[in-house]
């Protein structure tokens, strides 16, 4: 029996582990240290009340003969996909059928597993810095070779620039906003070029909207699906982890639109196949509690705990701001861009905020090559705790 | 971008479509008939109390600030984790590590997924008939042509053979027991065989067994690792489904032994760094709900179900074999293995049992050409119905 060799060109990742290695070495070297840590990337408000008492009433309907429910659809009760299709994208405007929304255990489930669908040779232009999960699974799927790093800098706003006519278009490319990590976000003129692009190359974007809940200006798209044409270059990836907080109860969905044809074949099939045959679908619990959030209540209760974490994110942006920092991201957005001083590293920065501030980020060479110089600070603190931290880096840095 | 052409050489499986709708056609001309379903292969008692109370109470931590629970370890909690190794193999004498126990949302997941680590021309060996999720993950991995069918025929036992020592080895062996659809156990001595053909051969073992809860002799063994060797050359796959009636919540877990060398690396690396990368997790309160299952409570409520639904297997064996039939199973297993008269193809005696008995199986062929000339039931139904099954099928077939 032969491994899969791929898996040995993947690089270990230590960014968390690091990041918490270091924490603990501190806070054990400093015990009367207060550590507050801006670095997570996890929900930590609970489940609004409308998700709560679904769930409690999907537990009670599996207690009883009459009610309980079995297998579900591999691609998620029509019930809970109804509502995605109604208020995700019609209401926006977005003509999209039932079949095309596939339910599943989370964004980052479908955003590995998409790749069975594609051949091994085909090219992948992945942002740099980015979730480190596209350019894993890429490589897991024989595609090392195969991968086009796309330079995120401050000049472009961290947008990845559409490829120059001469050069050798990508086959896949990865598109992620509001970006994880920069907290870029993409108008519609700059997507529109990325959709033509796409379309005139034959090209297929992979969209991670992820971090759409937080976008709040209309002009701003949430889906890849605003843009014209969109629908036959792009498939979508979405979440309910920060939308609604369900980081801990996994579920997510992605949209294969039947126009995307590929080699005389829908993409959309093939995608079916795969969920049908290797996924049994989601738990009737989840879904129930998926379609609650979409109810009256579901929606306003989950809009406190967006906006508390924006009003996190921007009272961090405005802090390093103040404290002289420059800074990007931090609206339309849970993550802060901390451009780090001259003279540091992403890691030695890290180092100087724990042992000056006792705060904690996340070093954002740990993205890829070009976060090197930044450092990732994120809203899904407490407000007390956030204010704390602010207070603590504008003491030591501002002038 | 080019799609990945393994998935056009997938045959369209209409085996359970074609039952609904053929089943659909009949109650439409027959609105009169009183059709029963012996073809189910879903559970239908509800969850039992000990895992309602479980989710009950984890649904409301999720809805406190002070107890709610953001993305899961990949690999599973460690309270769940726990429990699995306690009760299903410390307790029968298995010495596993908890990093051995991988939790998933379902063996039907890891089993297709499982298939990420192997290198895409290792040859297959799988058994015939078999559950066609096997067959399928393996061609859209490029094996279609490294597949190798292992007949499992009324002369052996409906156990496939080792092969003889001149042939070619195969390097993944699929094996599923109790088995479905044949019903079939495996003893010690014939597992230990396998055991000793595989680290011979260094081939590796991919041992289902979804359905060792259903075994009541304990001279059977519920766990390939029972086996001495089994650790250097098995995988096992196990689920909640048909144990606790998680079809419908899903969860499962794989065992991956550090003993397990291929290529001079640990498949369990391996496995990890998969799952840590295109998974995120199960969900908090599934995972409470299968810490539950080992409660006292629990271990006695499942037990209840499980007899519930071996009694319908064994009625329906007692009753097609009163009824002239030959069958197989129905002991150690939710499904009995029919052998339909002469004269008749499982498809044309699906119809004959639909139309003179109003009940509904599952022809054989649909799990593989050695399937042709059985009919799958399965004693998942209720009592009251299984019954009157039963005794339509010995008034007509009956001498």
């Amino acid at each position: 029996m032969k491994i899969n060799k791929n898996f040995l060109d993947l690089e270990e990742s230590y960014l968390f582990s690091t990041v918490n290695k270091k924490t603990r070495e501190f806070i054990a070297s400093h015990p009367e240290a207060d550590v507050i840590k801006l670095s997570i990337g996890d929900v930590t408000k609970p489940l609004c009340p409308a998700v709560i008492d679904a769930m409690h009433k999907a537990v009670d309907e599996m207690a009883d003969e009459k009610t309980f429910r079995g297998y579900p659809p591999e691609q998620g009760y029509d019930f809970v996909r109804q509502k995605i299709l109604e208020n995700d994208y019609l209401a926006r405007g977005i003509d999209l059928q039932l079949d095309e929304i596939f339910l599943s255990d989370g964004a980052k489930s479908d955003c590995g597993n998409i790749g069975d669908i594609f051949a091994a040779d085909n090219t992948v232009a992945i942002c740099d810095p980015v979730y480190p999960v596209y350019i894993d699974t890429n490589i897991m799927n024989g595609r090392k070779d195969k991968i086009m790093l796309m330079n995120c800098t401050e000049e472009t706003g961290f947008l990845p620039e559409v490829p120059a006519a001469a050069s050798k278009a990508p086959d896949i490319i990865y598109l992620c906003f509001p970006n994880n990590p920069t907290g870029a976000v993409a108008s519609m003129e700059y997507l529109k070029k990325w959709v033509d692009y796409a379309n005139a190359h034959h090209s297929l974007i992979l969209y991670d909207s992820a971090y759409e809940a937080f976008i709040t200006d209309p002009a701003i798209p949430k889906s890849i699906y605003e843009i014209d044409g969109a629908k036959t270059c792009a498939i979508e990836l979405r979440s309910f982890s920060k939308t609604a907080g369900f980081t801990g109860v996994r579920c997510g969905y992605t949209v294969v639109p039947h126009k995307l044809v590929f080699d005389g074949t829908e993409l959309n099939k093939l995608w079916f196949r795969r969920q049908s045959t290797k996924f049994n679908g989601v738990s009737y619990i989840t879904q129930k509690a998926a379609e609650a959030v979409y109810s009256a209540e579901g929606q306003k209760q989950i809009q406190q705990n967006l906006s508390f974490y924006r009003e996190n994110a921007k009272l961090i942006f405005e802090g390093v701001k103040a404290a002289g920092f420059k800074a990007f991201g931090g609206e339309h957005s849970p993550y802060v861009w901390l451009k780090i001083p001259q003279g540091f590293t992403s890691w030695s920065f890290f180092d100087e905020l724990l042992a000056k501030c006792n705060v904690v980020g996340t070093p954002g060479s740990g993205f890829g090559k070009m976060g090197e110089g930044y450092l990732r600070l994120t809203g899904f603190g407490s407000r007390e705790r956030t204010i704390e931290a602010i207070e603590r880096i504008k003491k030591t840095f501002g002038k």
